[in-house]
């Protein structure tokens, strides 16, 4: 396998995975590149040279083995084990994360939520009794989790992953609007439903101007 | 202003721009390329490349004028204005996005949301009326909003946002863990955490596995 794999094939393969497993889901033997490529809005030839990166997958003219695909990418992402996950924050946002149903079928255990508010600390959202914030970094060395979800108020978050951190959390998904760092080898994703429409209003307003701009 | 900024650019001005925000609440009047480095885990020369792209902006060895950075990149993504947003779907993960706080104050207005549960139809939900989804491309062509925020299940995404662009919303932002396709010239933004998650395990276990492969 090539060292260096672009971010941007990485950021595909979880969704190639997805499509993949309900294929199989559907009794699907073979896919072509070019099925691939209309459901995902990418090209053929892009599809091919994403997979590429990890090995030779389908025969030329033949299709790709829907089965061996998925297997295959279920390795690469690392879906061949279970993950422990602790989720720090169970206000509106943290409830709609702990009862969400996506998570453990991939491989994903919510193992414990913490919280600050002594009105839900103790009490049980979705099955998961509610500790104390204040012993989280006690109770993470004890019992060692995989990845931090964080869907505490901004001014609290970087605080939180620090406490994550330094206890030996390897992963962050951050829910907080708020731009936080990590130490070194540690992973960081963030969730920003702001960021991602800020981002989509750059482009039709770029569009708009240049509707609106004189010809020429 | 050059035609073609790279995307992950574009990604990264809203991350500037919430910076700059934050900082202009806190009476800042300038910053260096190496403390906006810092904050977002980029380098000096990352930041002062990005900004690059969009004119000058800062005085060699005086940093940025904090307001007027912030100004401009108010204007470059588009939030001089307001935008109009509907959201389809009440259920959990709707009820959280609908009380979100951090859409208004960056010029988002919800302004309608919709399920299909007749139990929900016609109730109020955080001072919105839900109404109903069969009725979602009519009322939208009276009244057309920008975008649309999908946090339907996701056998339902795909008809939901094809009934939002037949109806002119030009930006879709889909919740639902589904891959889906959009017209040409729609714009699509995912959120969905479990690829993040999967974003993550990929990188963690080739680092496992290269600190348990034999030496040399």
């Amino acid at each position: 396998m090539p060292t260096e794999i672009p971010q941007v094939v990485i950021d595909r393969l979880p969704v190639y995975y997805r499509l993949l497993s309900r294929m199989q889901d559907e009794d699907r033997a073979v896919v072509s590149s070019q099925e691939l490529g209309e459901a995902l809005g990418v090209t053929p030839a892009q599809i091919r040279k994403d997979l590429s990166y990890f090995g030779r997958f389908g025969k030329q003219g033949r299709g790709y083995s829907v089965e061996r695909l998925t297997k295959e990418l279920r390795l690469i992402l690392g879906l061949g084990r279970r993950w422990r996950l602790v989720l720090v924050g169970i206000g509106r946002l943290g409830r709609a994360i702990a009862s969400y149903r996506g998570f453990e079928p991939q491989g994903f255990d919510i193992v414990a939520v913490y919280d600050s508010d002594p009105a839900v600390i103790d009490t049980s959202v979705d099955g998961h009794a509610v500790r104390d914030v204040s012993e989280l970094g006690a109770n993470l060395r004890r019992e060692p989790v995989d990845i931090g979800i964080v869907a505490v108020p901004a001014e609290h978050a970087q605080e939180v992953i620090t406490t994550l951190t330094d206890a030996g959390v390897r992963a962050i998904l951050n829910y907080a609007p708020r731009a936080v760092q990590v130490p070194r080898g540690v992973r960081l994703e963030r969730i920003d439903p702001v960021i991602s429409l800020q981002s989509m209003t750059y482009h039709m307003t770029r569009e708009d101007q240049s509707q609106s701009a004189p010809a020429g």
